[in-house]
């Protein structure tokens, strides 16, 4: 049965492929995706294929930055490059019978520090 | 030797806790946080500890959602609450030796989807 690493791996090298038949492999028939921060939700296989293959066709790239796994879930950190701007996407999964069963991703934003704290740190 | 998971178990215990002495048990002396989104890094455990208790002094409180872990890493997601407002914390984790030595974190913040996808999506 195949780990949840390797599914993460996959699920991450079939998006940028665009290979959507291999993509949905992955995936339980009653996957759900969530988006807490827009708060979009997609329930099912076919649904969230139809939103991953139409609902991003740009010429977005992306790079695995790390991948952490346990026996039934993972959390992944990916660098998505689009339209010249590179961010992270930060994804945890769940597992279960060696398919993805639920996705929950969070896209954060640029922002400043507060000044507060501006002696504790240093600028990247 | 304490697992990745015990360490970030007991540093989001420490944290909740204002435990310093007890967050900075489980820390190496060579720690760097870093926060991509509001580029700021923080070397070295002292500094990281004053970081900590003198950066946020407010009255939050923080409950551990989910805590993925494998030999050498984890990541968790956790829900801070603030000044009446609740919002998701991610963080990645490297560990050796038994201690945290970098700690990366995204604070995301809510956003609206676009219009172009609405039609794929329902509204948690």
């Amino acid at each position: 049965m195949t780990s949840p690493r390797a599914l993460v791996s996959a699920y991450w090298a079939a998006a940028e492929a665009r290979n959507w038949e291999a993509f949905g492999r992955l995936l339980s028939v009653d996957v759900v995706y969530q988006a807490p921060m827009s708060r979009e939700r997609v329930s099912g296989r076919a649904a969230y294929l139809r939103f991953n293959a139409e609902g991003f066709t740009g010429d977005w790239h992306l790079a695995v930055e790390r991948i952490v796994a346990d026996e039934v879930t993972a959390a992944s950190w990916i660098q998505m490059t689009d339209a010249g701007e590179t961010y992270p996407g930060l994804t945890f999964f769940e597992v279960a019978d060696g398919l993805i069963v639920s996705v929950t991703d969070f896209w954060p934003q640029v922002y400043e520090p507060p000044a507060s704290r501006e002696h504790l740190i240093e600028r990247i």
